[in-house]
Parts: C-alpha cells; structure tokens; sequence
C-alpha cells in the first residue's frame, strides 16, 4: 500500500466489487455511464508486475464487473483497456483496468476503438 | 474455427507466439511498430465467452508476447485493450487483445489512453 495512491485508499462507497486481490469501482471521471476500474489490491504500477494469481483474479474480476454493469446500464458494447506507462497515457501509477461501457451512437464512428490510442493510425487503420 | 475467418485461418508466418489456447501474432496495419494481437484458438467474439482457463492463457499469452516486443522494439509503454462489440469498434468478430507498444513523442499528448475511445470525454476527462 502507498499511502499516497487514490488507488490504495478507495472510500467504501466507491466499491462495487472486491476479491482477494482486487476491487471493482467506478472511475470519478467516467468516459460513459458505467465505466468501472478494477485494481489489483496490491500496489504495482503495470499490467506486466502481477503474479499469476492476480492476472487471474483480474480477468475473473472484468467477468464480474461486466454482469453488474450490464444490469445498470445495458449497455451495447465495452472496451476493456490498460494504460502501462507514461507513454500509454497513464497517470496515476497504480495498475487500473478499465471498463468502458459503450452506447450506440456515443461517437460517430467507434471503428477501431482502442487504436484510438494512436489517433492519426486509427482514422485510417481501423480494421480489426 | 469458422472458415470464413481471418483469424481462424492465420497463415504460420505472421505467428509470434503460440500456447495451447491462444496464438500471438503481429497486427496487419499495426497502429504503432510491434502492435501484436492475442487471439484464443476457439472462435468466440468476445471476451466475455472465453472460459477461465482461456482468460488465464490470454494473460500469461499478454505477458509473453510484452517479453518479445521488449527485446525487439524497445517501447516506453504499453496499451492493452479489447473491443467487445460493435458498438466498441470491432470489426473481426473472433476476439482479439491489441497489445500496443507506445514510443515517447508518438502522439502529441498521450494522457488519457485507452479513454480515447470517446475522444471527446478523454480529451477533458483524463485524470486517470
């Protein structure tokens, strides 16, 4: 735990669900109705610093995020994403994962979806 | 399988890495140098269908393949992400894990991430 990590000092009320190795909130800034952030309890920095057993209880974790949020939101599509490093867009330095409900119609056209990290690439290589 | 997809039908060569349940291989219009794609071997469209033991191989596969580009690409970070739907942006309807390495200076601001799936809300909304 780092006591200065939003991650490693989450109020309760901000928890929609928790296992051994992780908790399910949702995000403060969402990017869509819904968007949740699972973390690993643990404080490490990447997706590339977890054992085997949190990589496990993570996937387990977006299976279980992903049916509560379906009965909130019914949404039509998620995006699942991770930013690991500076260079990906991350900022705060805690391991998240984020759950992005998407809705049809929330952007003119979602082709591509998480090759828009790399906006220029997507806009013309947005095939898979 | 379904024959009528690309993924089901990867030809040896564009092969990086291989397990039991998933194969790892290099993206045909990569949105950065060494975009790779984990895909599992059995024809499912999302990731919500894969069973526990194809969610664990996708992460140990995400793990192996971060190794490979590493060492031939030498990336500041990495993207991980999943488009679940069309509504998220996906076109291949056989689940696949962009892994996406990300270069200092490749976009001009990076922060935000993956919330660039909605471009408007990432571009005031990117605190995590």
């Amino acid at each position: 735990m780092s006591e200065n990590c939003i991650f490693c000092t989450l109020r309760e009320e901000r928890i929609i669900g928790e296992c051994d190795l992780t908790i399910t909130f949702l995000d403060t800034y969402p990017a869509s109705p819904g968007h949740a952030l699972i973390v690993p309890k643990r404080h490490v920095a990447t997706y590339f610093e977890v054992t085997e057993a949190e990589q496990n209880a993570i996937a387990k974790a977006i299976q279980g995020a992903k049916l509560i949020l379906d009965d909130e939101f019914s949404p039509d599509g998620y995006n699942i994403g991770v930013n690991n490093g500076e260079a990906a867009g991350q900022s705060v330095k805690h391991l998240h994962v984020h759950l992005i409900p998407r809705y049809l119609g929330d952007v003119e056209n979602p082709k591509g979806g998480v090759r828009w990290v790399i906006a220029n690439k997507a806009s013309y290589n947005n095939k898979t």
